[in-house]
């Protein structure tokens, strides 16, 4: 009953007039929003657009990525986010395997456009278009089952995989938004996640429907997120670690006025307690808010308020509580439930739970068993039914808040004619949380350059691993002749603090 | 996907030792509640009640009211809470209407009983029955389109009829509550409506989930409500406007201190002004939160925050916003859309609305067209999409915070073998909001007492008109023989402040 389209239409209603976006020295009120929103439509509509037809979209954050986002899914058509730090391999793979139509970019022209029927390029021939349309009205006959986006995420199997999320899903989310954040219309909530993640967009239904004030930095630079911090008032963001990181650092050296900023989110990676206390020393205004979620969870799972005054406590080492309306479990594998304290892994059930993988019916099996979505994530509960993660099943790296998948990486090593043997995992970052780590056996002499420079034409920058180790000893293998990658990465652990917080 | 089980399941889960309800001298806290809870549901399936049965409630408030009501949805039955102030009739009605087999209540044995298969007597009979059982589990294969409850409201042809309401409509409506009231752990809200109204229970919900504390005052009497904000440390509440006019009062001629109220809803019922200024001065550290709905809305249809910075403002006389996820049109009889300012039937349309009146597909046909509540109110929007009533299409009075279908009360008076024409309306009443009253004219001597006496074993007293005016004149009609009772209502209304908040 509830889409993509009813906050947009609920702000025009009722909030005409109030400011909807900053961006650059753009400023959009609701009225200006929704008519461009409704001419985008019109223009996609005049295209010939179907029901259910895929939008794709590669742009840097701007307020043309927000329209398009707050369009597309209403308009009944599916968005297909696409990582801008994915090498074009990669986005090409996602443009045919979501068979998308139509295309907005802020690139150059590429081999990608071929593969689509139109190409729209921000921002001119966007603004050309949305110009010349008529408008056309968002939601009609929307039904809260229908696929609002396809959001492509790192497979195990080294391809990636689209997460069908739906309207009912990505409402979820935003009525968890609104528990967590309690926005009101007074707020200003910075965008500092890119738009093609949900950490991004993940706040953005939820401060169009309280009619609040999005603003998006020129850049990801500390310097110019604190600067707007201080010029827009800005009362809320979600910052990924790195990022967290950085601002908290820059304020401390030059600190501005952020008395405006009352709450400061965070999450998608491993973070350090020591960056967080420091965060709160720079940030003294703020609550910090520790959030969990997956892609698949569109993406809120659970949340722990007020951060800042548990980091003396046991509690500031998990990730939360379930959000309203979401259910975690921590099974074995045998499907028995753990008791508080017992590790098994994490599965989440909830009406924010992905309908499953686009056209990968085995996956989305594996994934998804009686509503339960399989994390991957090995965690436990406390008494309190705050989660903890402790590890993870799946082979996935977590490095500034990007998914990496090591079997994609250790494919792309073995491809190589020079490679016999190759390990990919994760080892701590304190800028990163995690950073890749390779251990390579060659066939024949190699230098780590030479497979780096291998891996830069094959993926995206941030799955190439920042260090790899060459070395004659064969790997260590288990009976099964597997390899044993938790012996090749406990040593860079051992001493760590182990907390992951994603 | 959400059912009435999930918050406090929620709750148990995560807060298990925090307070859950304060009633008298008792304080229960999740663990304890949810126990409960678990114990009554088992005794209830130990009667043999089978998933959709009914389970009637007639009883004062306290916190083994809310224990059924959070137990008997959540464990797959429907709940039926009956209006304490109704006659006996209207009860006997209302169980034989929705074959409830089972009754729970606080008052002594009646005629009423032999209608039902069990009836569990408050406290004693019910504190037996639950220590004696074996808990079931709440919310097990529940659906979200499952009806919850059957909430009986005056009928416009004299009848009573059952709004159905379904766990969709209800938790639609928990998230409203968490929206504007933006509770949290650290709130305790006090239940001053009568939880057999929707006013009551409006924010049971969601006060659950947040791991909120519910208090509940030992009596309505402002002193006794007063004393409880100050000592329980209350911080939000909603009031019926005369419950909300009663406890200005009493803070303005005996202060207590009432600091940690900071929202102080209203609604349910035409408010003055004046009154409002009022409860600005008593409750200066309180938002004054302005709601509108009725009982087949579940109940929040419009909100209008920070009603006490619009006091001197155009905007105070109306009853806000449609609230997130509902919509709100004003059309006219023709089914075209007003524009702002034009005066229309006010409709409704969203996750709350009720599915429609337990067996009666005539008027649920009549009140529900293309999934738009007909709410039977003439109102307008104005520019921001706020709402303002300005009467009712349907007769019908709100007095103290009741609907009274006036149809119902000169049905009853027609009945009286004195009576030859009979017209009933409310007027202008500092204390009610509106009060009822009747103008006769007889067919042979009669005196306002009897007519009094004869209502009073027939209606509750509420529906009894406070005036009666017997009068030799025949009544105005119009050309169809249809009494004019706008022009008898007319003079009362005039000189007044006609703001109708409700």
């Amino acid at each position: 009953m509830q889409t993509l389209a009813d906050p947009l239409e609920h702000a025009r209603l009722t909030a005409a007039h109030s400011e909807a976006i900053v961006c650059g020295s753009d400023r959009l009120d609701y009225q200006t929003l929704w008519s461009r929103c409704g001419r985008l439509a019109g223009y996609l509509a005049g295209l010939g657009l179907q029901r259910g037809d895929r939008v794709a979209i590669v742009a840097a954050n701007c307020h043309r990525y927000l329209e398009a986002y707050l369009t597309v899914s209403a308009a009944g058509y599916i968005i297909v986010p696409l990582n801008t730090r994915s090498a074009l391999a990669e986005l090409e793979y996602a443009v045919v395997d979501s068979q998308a139509r139509v295309l907005l970019t802020d690139r150059e022209p590429s081999s990608l456009d071929a593969l689509l029927e139109h190409v729209i390029r921000l921002p001119d021939g966007y603004e050309q278009a949305i110009a010349e349309a008529e408008p056309a009205r968002l939601g009609v006959d929307l039904h809260e089952d229908d696929l609002a986006g396809i959001f492509y995420t790192g497979g195990t199997t080294g391809k990636a995989k689209g997460v069908m999320l739906t309207h009912r899903n990505l409402m979820a989310n935003t009525w968890t938004a609104l528990s967590w954040g309690r926005p009101t219309h007074d707020d200003r909530f910075l965008i500092m996640a890119p738009l093609f993640h949900l950490a991004g967009t993940c706040s953005v239904l939820a401060t169009v429907w309280v009619t609040g004030t999005q603003v998006i930095p020129s850049s990801s630079h500390p310097s110019d997120v604190l600067d707007i911090i201080e010029r827009e008032a800005v009362t809320s963001t979600l910052a990924v670690p790195t990022s967290l990181a950085a601002m908290t650092d820059e304020q401390l050296e030059r600190p501005r006025d952020v008395s405006s900023l009352r709450l400061l989110s965070h999450g998608a990676s491993p973070v350090a307690t020591e960056i967080l206390r420091r965060a709160v020393k720079a940030f003294p205004d703020a609550e910090l808010l520790h959030l969990y979620g997956t892609t698949e969870t569109s993406p809120i799972a659970t949340s722990l308020p007020h951060e800042e005054l548990l980091l003396d406590t046991p509690a500031a080492r998990s990730c939360g509580y379930p959000a309203l309306g979401v259910q975690v479990r921590v099974l074995d594998f045998d499907g028995v439930v753990m008791a508080p304290g017992e590790v098994g892994e994490v599965l989440i059930r909830g009406a924010n739970v992905t309908k499953g993988y686009w056209n990968k019916p085995d996956e989305t099996a594996a994934a998804l068993r009686d509503g339960w979505y399989h994390t991957g994530d090995l965690g436990y509960l406390d008494d309190e039914s705050r989660l903890y993660l402790v590890d993870r099943l799946k082979d996935m790296v977590v490095t500034g808040g990007e998914n990496v998948y090591t079997v994609e990486v250790e494919n792309v090593l073995y491809s190589h004619p020079k490679v016999a043997e190759a390990a990919v995992f994760g080892v701590p970052d304190v800028k990163w949380g995690e950073s890749l780590y390779a251990v390579v056996v060659p066939r024949d002499e190699v230098s780590p350059e030479e497979l780096i420079e291998f891996c830069r034409d094959r993926i995206a920058g941030f799955k190439i691993p920042k260090q790899i180790e060459v070395t004659s000893e064969p790997l260590p293998k288990s009976g099964a002749g597997k390899i044993l990658k938790r012996q090749l990465r406990e040593p860079f652990w051992s001493e760590h603090d182990t907390r992951i917080g994603n």
